[in-house]
């Protein structure tokens, strides 16, 4: 049993556009952070999302959804032992509503007790991630609870959309943006708000978890490997239904690429932020200056990189030399 | 032998002003990093002056001093095992000069590893930061290196005060700024730029290294304690000569207040920092806030306050709670 199919909620029937994520900003502004833009010589302008509330640009998506959907007594619920987990847990708490947060037994102690300092219930329950999923959606045809998806709900997209309009408004010279891809709801966000023109879309994927890549060449969501260093945050099983026709028209059109990085460049960017700039990110928050510093994607000339630090729950202790 | 007394130099014997702060940004705005500021509800407005080159704002004022004096090929000369060691380090390499950093035998090797990864000629010897400070002295009178002072220098004092400048073009809205003291060389650039008009200022000490306080209360620079988990970054013996009437001209007009902070409360303001935003600063970086978070300063009604975190260079480690 895999529960209920997200692409057949109402909300999930338009795709999101540039119209779902201005409205989305317009909800959730009071709620979320302004997070910094820095430049970085010979590396561009960083956008400082990790500094988020909860450690991640999750908590953008998981406002607009709990707002948006206009959760209520019955609470809220999501599946997830990271960063989507604690972004739902901060957001209940914020607004005054009852979060459970389902995980796999294998989900990290330090991550449990991230989604618990929300104020959280917490169920730990299944060997891996889907069995929590089933678990919390049984759960919520139980109580009548909200569910949050990580990625593919349309009101989770556009929320996470609101990270490239705000950063549109702070660096409009950007010609690129380097964005880290899990199960795309992220990056689908970018591909909503920049459907029409602006930046081109950098998407860049651990080589352990390439969804997106072989969602592209396969011109549909297919199931892809989860592994490597970042799979804690970016090891999603495929891309959402959502994202894809909004990733893959933008692709077509020559307006984004996709790019895998290896695991050394990831670490290598996690200590080069450290080094450099004092800067603290996950694995996943390092993606995307992996693929600059790595070489897997050289700016041509007169091109202004603005690269994404989209998570940095972590320990702080991981990213020194 | 104490050396040559700085007071005696030419460029001392004007104090630093807004005019010398706004001379000093023209010359160092191509060097040094405009840092972000980021808003924390319940907080204030954080300045992200950790994530500055060389990880605290020490590279403004030895960029001033390098550029103002014209460093050439005698290099430059630094006595300090911390912070400003680094940024001596880190502005010498930038423009191409030879630097000597003296540290005395007790400083951190970590410190000591940061000022060689700038390239610098690491001298270790003597036992206390006093012995060292000769040696290089010494050393600067036999080769004619350039002396940085690490915070009674006009030029090192206006280099500093850019901080306040950029703050101010950022921040208008601000009515207090929090600054850390140590020699006192930052809170002279910001008492430098605020000189007429402008925010109050609240000068955070810890209680283990209260120079300005001893100095406001004895009303000329005297020697304190030196002590507690921030000493290694704001550990002076005493406040500088020229940031002194600086500072106690706008005490005595009601717009510096001195303020100190237990070592609990630094300790908890880095751990908040880490827990809310995940941001990483060293003690001394975390001290502006504890004033706020121990309630030893209480922001009146009305009050918009803002709050410098002003260096990073600790074990990334540390902060976790």
């Amino acid at each position: 049993m895999r529960g209920r199919d997200w692409r057949l909620h109402p909300e999930a029937m338009t795709l999101p556009n540039r119209d779902s994520v201005s409205a989305a900003h317009r909800l959730i502004e009071a709620d979320i952070r302004r997070t910094p833009v820095m430049t970085l010589p010979g590396l561009g302008a960083l956008k400082l999302e990790h500094t988020q509330l909860s450690g991640s640009f999750k908590a953008r998506g998981a406002f607009h959804r709990l707002r948006a959907a206009g959760a209520g007594a019955a609470g809220v619920i999501a599946a997830s032992g990271g960063n989507h987990g604690a972004a739902v847990a901060a957001a209940a708490q914020s607004l005054g509503i009852a979060a459970e947060i389902f995980v796999p037994a294998i989900s990290a102690p330090a991550k449990q007790a991230l989604i618990r300092s929300f104020g959280a219930r917490l169920v730990v329950g299944g060997a891996a991630y889907d069995e929590a999923r089933e678990a919390a959606e049984r759960r919520a045809a139980e109580t009548g609870a909200l569910m949050v998806h990580a990625y593919d709900q349309a009101e989770v997209i556009s929320g996470q959309g609101t990270v490239a309009r705000e950063w549109e408004e702070q660096s409009p010279e950007l010609t690129h943006l380097l964005v880290a891809v899990g199960g795309g709801g992220l990056i689908g966000g970018f591909a909503a708000w920049h459907a029409e023109s602006g930046p081109a879309l950098v998407a860049v994927e651990p080589e352990g978890c390439p969804t997106l890549a072989h969602a592209l060449q396969a011109g549909r969501p297919v199931p892809a490997p989860v592994g490597g260093v970042a799979a804690d945050s970016l090891g999603a099983r495929q891309v959402g239904e959502l994202m894809f026709p909004l990733a893959a028209r933008l692709h077509a059109a020559g307006r984004l690429q996709s790019i895998l990085v290896p695991d050394e460049a990831i670490r290598d960017a996690q200590c080069r932020l450290w080094a450099d700039a004092r800067l603290v990110v996950e694995p996943g928050g390092g993606v995307a200056l992996a693929a600059l510093l790595s070489g897997r994607w050289t700016p041509s000339a007169g091109a202004r990189p603005g690269i994404l630090l989209c998570g940095g729950n972590t320990d702080p202790g991981s990213v020194a030399a």
